[in-house]
């Protein structure tokens, strides 16, 4: 066989019989009890514990993801889960599978935008010139105003991370007349704490999956799954039944 | 027809123009700058924020479940992205459907089985001569104890939440002569919090998509998938290859 | 390291530049052009080609699985799309994942109950005396009988694959009172070609990802995935909302 | 409300008490014991069912499909499965969400391509000079030809289906100098069917559907899963972990 192994390598963690160690970091002594949920997924994408202003503002950002109400991708882990109750991860899974280019993945699309805009000197006016689509601005509900946009940059100013990438979005948005949403806003911190924006798709995911159990847990209490269905069945195939 | 329609509600969310209102709290003002992402789940869960306690056990436990390592779901997030690079929420969708019965499913059942037996008033012999197999106990590195079961009844203890499920727990390990695992631990702490069972297999799930968010990062740096691909087809096609 | 290394083997497949084998047969020699789909699967689940007959009856069995029109599983697809349509995989693959305990996996459940029942001799009397649930009976809308399980067992007479288990399914019906539905007499069918049981969750598996792909066909051509989502978002919450 | 309603129709199926149609066809009747899971495939992709002919090719272009040996998606459903051995459904659908850009995508990248460039009268050169990479073309192990692709357009041929599409992506790979690979020729053979492009991703999903419940039935019998974790587990630590 003429194929060379490559070497098997992870740095996320490592156990013995008594010492668990995650990140670099030992998990019982130097991290639980000290860190919330947020500031352990910002040493996931970072390998750094926050800042008391990058924890603020970072757990601010998943947060206004969580929850969405009633969503394509709630009623996906609704579904499912009448299907499937003893499999509750399978129904957070396949609520997750829907987040893609139209929905949460634009948040990435921002941080990438954003990202080489700046690196390449670009001002607004040029971004929106070179491109006829640009992801995080507009809102079907929320108009002329964002309020979570509005809260998000309010939080910015105070922690000191709103900066070049912030600006810029907005600068956009007034550029194409349109409001910066929150995918916008989030997509424009994440360049501000340094994220990589590969990453930045990530939290969408990761906050909609704490949302999503919510809403299996609220269905499991005041099911609307079966009724959905039923409704959709009925209409969808009207047409084809015989009349009676 | 003769299907009578059911109502369809949810609780969780919903918004206009101006407002958004997530499980009764307005986002932007009451929520963002001030609730980190694990009061957010306890938000889900039970519908009020965490007092300063709550707030530092539950996310003590949810912290927990977010990072073990090479697990198999880690591996399954990798290799699906390798595959699919542009769908990185079908990645983590594909690690997280793993979390059953064998894995984190188990603090699901420790949940139940504490919860019906302090209700029912079993002790822990009476609980262990019912159940041959015992979920949360034995551990195959972590032995005589796991650091993390420690540390959490620790915890647990300095915020006024070691109580009889805890208790209960650790007599039941006792009396089996085996290691109350974190999963045992957390199952416990679950009940101490007042948490639905059937919600508690979702901790493990929405901790785990933190965790797979951060190996599918290390993988795009770092990867191994297509190593461990080409390396496991080696080995497991040899023997019926013809010889050279 | 105390571990002992295990071999890790698969018999299903390997290939070298010129050649490809499946399963013990030379893909392009001897199966293309020769199988269809369902001979296919069946050599999966068995090792060998079905003989004509069993083609017949197996073919009929998975083909009934595949389009069982607007499903839950079919309504988790298209909503998936719409988020996702870079992803039609992940659209499928969670589309699949409710096929639990509730729906498809009754048919594992019909072909391990008969499995045991036959194996230890047991008459319909007598397994309906000691489950008080019994899997593959009874159907809402298709009463009093299910036409497609007087064809499939047509069927299984005219391939001469009418055989005890059928029978046993019949008897156990009869007992009950209740219909033997679709997943009734493919579990029971199962059995007469001596399938795995635990293959059998798989038929359906298999099928409605075919059927599965059909709907998003559909979906991207004359979509309901949006308007579904907001007739269901707004009903959700307008009990939330202030009235104007 | 201002939003209004759309209406919501399927095609696909429905039923009565007594009646089962699906796509125009009375199940029973009409399909169950005459069609075969690959026919039935081309009636949900097309609306109709296919002559003697293009059931005998498309037949061989999803059997081409169904089973690759050990790949990153069946790693991946064993792994799943692992875990949640009670949710068949789930391991299949997690190595589905791996069928993307890098591995079943590439097919209808092809047909896409092909499609596009016979509609604007394009040649080889032409394709070859417009793309920087073109989908279909290339094999690690297979060359200087690919056995499957020899096979199926030996089938097109008897078929009567060998037309401008195979030979343009013949051409095309004669322009580059590279083998035209199982993926290159089932996206041309989907152009010569009349196939959507859109569904043609599809083809591929749906036939490892049933080469994935293959692989788990294997892992029930001869698992690898635990081997195959343990061991990358070991090795991707070993450098953090403190030498004894």
């Amino acid at each position: 066989m003429s194929r060379k192994a490559k070497p098997i390598r992870s740095e996320l963690g490592w156990s013995t019989a008594d010492k668990i160690v995650v990140l670099g970091k030992d998990l019982p002594g130097e991290i639980l009890g000290k860190v919330n949920l947020g500031d352990m997924a910002f040493l996931e994408l970072t390998r750094k514990l926050p800042s008391k202003n990058e924890s603020v503002l970072f757990n601010a950002m998943v947060v206004t993801l969580v929850e969405h109400g009633i969503t394509p991708s709630a009623l996906v882990a609704r579904l499912t889960y009448l299907g499937a109750p003893e499999a509750l991860q399978a129904a957070v899974a396949a609520g997750l599978c829907g987040l893609g280019s139209v929905f949460v993945g634009s948040t990435e699309h921002v941080a990438k935008l954003l990202t080489e805009s700046i690196s390449s000197g670009k001002d607004a006016k040029k971004v929106v010139t070179e491109n006829k689509r640009i992801p995080g601005l507009g809102h079907p509900i929320h108009k002329p105003i964002d309020p979570r946009t509005v809260r998000l940059f309010e939080i910015a100013r105070e922690t000191g991370f709103y900066g070049k990438y912030c600006k810029l979005m907005e600068e956009i948005g007034k550029e194409k007349n349109l409001v910066v949403n929150a995918t916008g806003a989030i997509g424009a911190l994440a360049c501000e704490l340094g994220l990589d924006w590969r990453a930045v798709r990530g939290l969408g995911v990761m906050a909609r999956a704490v949302g999503l159990v919510g809403h299996i847990l609220e269905e499991s209490k005041q099911p609307m799954a079966e009724e959905v269905w039923h409704r959709i069945e009925e209409e969808a195939s009207a047409h084809l039944k015989p009349k009676k």
